[in-house]
């Protein structure tokens, strides 16, 4: 298949490139490096079955040449507020990449008769009443939550998704991402898991903040990508979850990361942050894609771990 | 005030356009009649204050001269589903309408550094858990349902309304929306007012679906104008219920519409429609509107009921 993949040089969409490259696609990434990193594909340079455009998904699409598959994962994806990468610091972007260039890339789709798969999230649930979370779960979000320009943005683009299946006839996807980590995440992106092992690496006490109890479910990205992969060629229209079910507290992933890098420095114990869209609990039910994909994780969180220390051991030195 | 009025020729917009040019300002009407009437607007031809462009908001929009306030209520409204205007039949105009409308109506407001209005809905809560819904309740929605085409692009709406608020400074307003009627509704636009006033003025039996338990409020147009006319003036950024909180089954309506038409046909019971997204119960808590605004419905159900019956009779014809 020839698939655009938009987010290119994102930490999703930089894997998938890799992963559909691997599988013997031609790809064309597409990224405005609002939050993608030109690293990140630096390896697919001269890449015979790899092109490459700039661009921002939010205004007009144009691909010269045929495409089989689109791929939307392009969007900024922190939600942690004191990075420059978190969504709530690119309000305006976030919608954007949610809505215009969902409506974008559908033309796309529709354009080529292309299958179509958008990068939706867990956050959608929002701060969930439901534990764990299925397909059926209508969600609880704050629509004026300072998460709001991500967690709309995504529950509109899925809407505007179905629609395009539903009455133009699209042959679309949906993912829902549950938390992911692995190499190629930025180190100062402000999510827990880079910020655990940045703090480790560093021989620092690593910030926790709350009382340590909300728990995360944390999937490897290599998992992640196979099960993105398996809906790509599956006939799933309705949503899937992809993430890892395996919940943990965020004392007990802090602890296994200091155990790991054998950081003798203490947890420290912060007041929560502001953004009170900060879930308690998420935890994926996979139900959905074990039947129709066939598919669950594989890798547990202690060789996640260690398949993705090397790179941020390499890439310490950047910040 | 200079005063961009998008859904000019809807019912809302149209009511809309005759309040602001009766307070003395100058108006600049658009629409692109997919669920517009021109016939709305028929009156105002020639009116030295008003000016009208055809064009549809999900394009860019230029309007040239100085404008004070955009006012953006230009979007599809109907939930019924055997209407030819109801949202659901257009889906994807409805999404375009709520999501690149609204970027584009606020791309005009911060060009010229106007007023914003959005005009939201009470369809933001979805089918409520909490009763009445007071401005903080996050509300019930099925991203996934028939209704998502209008009930997630209004709260993506909403929330790139408060973005362009807090990240460009955009004086905005929200206003939710609850049930309304009046004259210019479309008699075939399959709301329950005009359906029932039109049954009975037919004499055939006015049809409820389900056992007619499920309540609604409804606001008479004139009483809506005057709040949404006053949140104009006023400085509030938060969204503003304005309805009506008197609340009555659908069976009481229908026999209220009766007793006034003298309709001896007798009600007729049908099974709940598809469309599982019909919400039971809809009522505003207005407490906001009453502080903020000095603003509460002067106008009785019997009253409205009357001034609107005129236009119905007049227009029976037309189906």
């Amino acid at each position: 298949m020839r698939i655009l993949v938009t987010g290119a040089a994102g930490f999703l969409g930089s894997h998938l490139c890799d992963h559909l490259l691997a599988e013997g696609h031609e790809v064309v990434g597409m990224d405005n490096f609002v939050t993608g990193n030109r690293h990140n594909l630096a390896h697919l340079s001269g890449h015979q079955r790899f092109s490459f455009i700039r661009h921002d998904v939010s205004n007009f699409i144009f691909v010269p040449g045929e495409l089989d598959a689109v791929m939307h994962f392009a969007s900024p994806a922190s939600p942690n507020p004191n990075s420059p990468y978190g969504y709530v610091n690119l309000p305006i972007q976030t919608m954007k990449a949610g809505a215009l260039g969902t409506h974008n890339t559908l033309g796309v789709a529709k354009h080529y008769q292309a299958k179509f798969i958008l990068a939706s999230t867990s956050e959608i649930y929002g701060d969930p009443q439901v534990h764990p979370q299925d397909e059926s779960y209508w969600g609880h979000v704050d629509p004026l939550g300072e998460r709001a320009v991500y967690d709309e943005a995504k529950r509109f683009a899925e809407a505007l998704t179905l629609a395009y299946h539903r009455f133009h006839g699209i042959d679309t996807r949906i993912v829902r991402i549950f938390n992911t980590y692995g190499p190629r995440m930025r180190l100062d992106d402000g999510r827990v898991v880079p910020n655990f092992i940045k703090q480790a690496l560093q021989g620092k006490p690593l910030t926790v903040y709350g009382d340590g109890t909300q728990t995360r479910s944390f999937c490897y990205v290599d998992d992640l990508i196979e099960g993105i992969y398996r809906l790509l060629l599956s006939d799933e229209h309705r949503p899937v979850n992809i993430g890892n079910p395996h919940e943990m507290t965020i004392l007990e992933l802090a602890e296994t990361i200091n155990t790991m890098l054998e950081n003798p420095a203490p947890i420290t114990m912060l007041p929560k942050r502001r953004g009170e869209g900060d879930p308690e609990r998420r935890r994926p039910d996979i139900s959905r894609a074990k039947k129709v994909l066939d598919w669950e994780p594989e890798i547990s969180l202690e060789e996640g771990l260690k398949k993705t220390l090397p790179y941020f051991q390499d890439h310490l030195g950047d910040l």
